[in-house]
């Protein structure tokens, strides 16, 4: 709880600083409306609940139906919790205020039908009453964040557009105790990662490599959420980026010969982590697996030697289509001249996502657009989830990928200002590989990045740990493994 | 897809027999929409979908964003696609109409945006269009569900109040098929209950119970989904019926001696299972715990006797309760008359919940309270999810318990008119004992019901099971080892 309390403490001194500079008096409350319990469809049924990201950035509650305020002026925080009826006692348990002050560390807790009154109180000495309210677009989704609403809130002025902003940005800049229990994410989700990679072979379903992943970081680690649905694509499946969704449910018999690409995180404490190791099912690497494979290590290798402060985020995703691009050259999987195909934006057709995101208590974090930078519009650029400079503090991911996507190359192919850079013989070759992608979450320093992730990463590492070689091959499965520029050690 | 093409059939011989009763024409057409995915808050995180129920039932499709057409002349079925651009190719897959024709086995496959077309051309040799819209009261959630709606909708006549009373029927009596799985999510779950039971340990968190469960159910199983958030709840905590939920989410540490209610069901292609198993954490039943679990076991055993079609489901709650009271009665924890405690309600203060409910796609599955059957208002009673006379083919949870929940038992002592029953205080003994609850599937057949759930129930096959007998004793995991009148043989 001390973490949130941090979170709410960085919040106060930004709104106050914001205020100050607008010559804005330094009063007023900062109220979000906490997540509610969805049922499915028509039915009872209830999905395990997960709190709001913001509401869960500064208050830290895992119950639906929460208010939660601060007060500028004192930095005071105040919990609002539904009043339960006799049913949900025994439905749900029994719970006081106390309960909820005593586990979330708040100044005050009342109920919900109390808030108009106890917020109006807060204001008998502190002027106008006014409230800061969450409203803003999420830029990954396109949705906006809804403002809290509660009978009697037409007593109170509302400010809808200072909030959003600010909250934001506090969330882009990790505070030690966020990056540990991200840290914490990553070491969990590197050694279940490792624990899949000891499992696999050939015969086995798609779907125990999720299970497999899930019960480890459950079972061993405490880990009940992932971040986001496991996607474990074998051979031509890794070609499709989201995989593992509802409609493609991590359903297929690996095959003897095929590459894995397994994309999987665990949750802590709501804060996430991100990763993607790609390997062969068997355990060895053939040649054309060794060259793409190699291609998009390079890639990424070479971006997080790169990172540091100042740096732009979408130079970075133009080093990693350049080193792809350039490896695939040397193959003679396609031909011409580097800097003419990254002005037709080749290197989009063979990795048509971005980069990487921001990563925290969101598997996307928000903050990757703010107010006055705008998405770029060419293809994979387009597809960036921020084109930021980086900043001390900033968690985010690195996953450069390399794909033989059959839409994206029929289209290619079709256009003769792209298909041109084809050895269309060669792509032939690959039409069935799939793809590979290779995904650390990097945390900024002042000098470089630190990389979160410890997963083998080099063919002959990868190879030595399912061949049973322990792992890491010396300390412990954290950070401590990787040098200033967040590569593992060698 | 025989099973979703069965369910249609089915349907259409309802909907026919209907419409010749009301003296209506043959015609018309069904439509659904199905589920559509969701994401989170304003976040582009997207849950893993489930498809709604009754879609689900008719096509099986495990895709969102599909409508579904009954032609209820020809009986003819056609699915509508969401139109893919390239970036869903890229992201989800690629997928064509005749794959789906393909997977779903159905008779046409459109696209969403063809849907009037498609549906008005069908009606050019049948009369007026006529759309039969799914529309009614889910009687647990008191939510509705919502009718279909397309552009271009306004040139066809609908009808809101047929089809779901219909159809919702249609889903109450289960087919072989259904069965069929019904008893094989049976057979996963009962397998991992045995396996957490063999597992469990003081000193474990309630969290790797959990996640023994899931993991046995989807990596040797193949089941993905859980019909519903785990409870595992040990100690006091078992005395709070919905434990597991994000506010409480099985985060206890196993204490010796307690006992162990672990509630929890495998769901495999949409059709659930839901069972709960009561034991010592320890192996070992102490006196107290033999006599609760007893009161509760003789309930379970007796309804499952009486079980066929024709006896009223209200009838087999109160019998449970009253073998509860029995049992307690004879414990001296109460004392007085039966009748008198029955018509005090007084085994809703031991039992707040309802005896059982009907099971299929959904846990609680609709059509517990059908046009003309209104929910009772008496304590207990009300929390019956059905009070509908058993027929054949019904699939229905019996699943009596004996809680000792702080909230009702002050609630009990405060009203003189039921305090007067109470051994207070043997009460004060079982305070922090939790409850107990046992809880297995049972389809009613023409002479009885057959158990589909096969966990060790008698006191000493637990702990024989416990310490490490095989289980099932003799044949497999399913229901061949029950008798005619349900219950595990002994």
């Amino acid at each position: 709880m001390e973490l949130h309390a941090g979170n709410r403490g960085r919040l106060v001194a930004a709104l106050r600083a914001h205020l100050s500079a607008s010559g804005r008096p330094l009063h007023g409350i900062v109220l979000l409306k906490g997540g509610e319990e969805q049922t499915l469809y028509c039915t009872d049924r209830v999905p395990l609940f997960r709190q709001e990201s913001y509401f869960a950035y500064l208050f830290g509650v895992r119950e639906p139906g929460f208010y939660g305020a601060v007060d500028i002026a004192s930095g005071q925080s105040m919990l609002f919790a539904p009043r339960l009826t006799l049913d949900d006692a025994v439905w749900n348990g029994e719970k006081d205020l106390s309960f909820f002050k005593d586990r979330y560390k708040v100044d005050y807790v009342f109920y919900v039908d109390e808030l108009a009154q106890v917020l109006l109180s807060q204001f008998s000495e502190h002027g106008e009453p006014l409230l800061f309210l969450l409203y803003g677009k999420n830029t990954d989704s396109g949705n906006y964040s809804k403002p809290a609403s509660f009978e009697g809130i037409e007593k109170f002025d509302t400010d809808l557009s200072t909030l959003h902003p600010i909250l934001t940005e506090c969330r882009v800049i990790k505070s030690d105790m966020e990056l540990a229990f991200i840290q914490y994410a990553n070491d969990v989700s590197s050694k279940a990662h490792i624990e899949v990679m000891r499992q696999i072979k050939p015969g086995m379903k798609e779907s125990q490599l999720e299970s497999i992943f899930i019960h480890h970081a459950s079972m061993h680690e405490g880990c009940r959420h992932c971040s986001y649905t496991c996607i474990c694509a074998t051979g031509q499946n890794s070609s499709t980026l989201h995989y593992g969704h509802a409609g493609a449910p991590n359903d297929q018999t690996l095959n003897d010969g095929d590459m894995a690409l397994m994309d999987m995180g665990a949750e802590y404490n709501f804060y996430g982590s991100d990763i993607t190791c790609s390997y062969p099912i068997n355990g060895k690497f053939k040649r054309n697996q060794t060259i793409i494979y190699n291609a998009v290590l390079r890639a990424h290798n070479d971006v997080i030697s790169h990172m540091q402060p100042g740096v732009k985020w979408i130079d970075m995703h133009k080093l990693a289509e350049q080193r792809i691009l350039e490896s695939l050259k040397k193959e003679n999987i396609i031909h011409g001249d580097i800097g003419d195909m990254m002005n037709q934006r080749l290197g989009a057709v063979f990795m048509p996502h971005g980069l990487g995101h921001l990563l925290g208590i969101d598997t996307h974090d928000p903050g990757g657009y703010p107010e006055g930078l705008e998405r770029p519009e060419e293809p994979g650029l387009r597809s960036l989830r921020t084109i930021r400079e980086l900043k001390e503090g900033m968690v985010i991911t690195v996953e450069p990928g390399c794909y033989f996507i059959g839409a994206l190359l029929r289209h290619a192919k079709d256009d003769p200002s792209s298909s041109k850079f084809f050895n269309w013989e060669k792509i032939e070759m690959y039409k069935s590989f799939g793809g590979i992608r290779i995904e650390s979450n990097l945390y900024v320093t002042a000098q470089g990045c630190k990389n979160l992730t410890n997963c083998p990463r080099e063919t002959w590492e990868i190879e030595a740990v399912m061949a049973g070689a322990p792992w890491p091959s010396r300390g412990d499965c954290s950070s401590a493994t990787t040098t200033e520029n967040g590569l593992p050690k060698a």
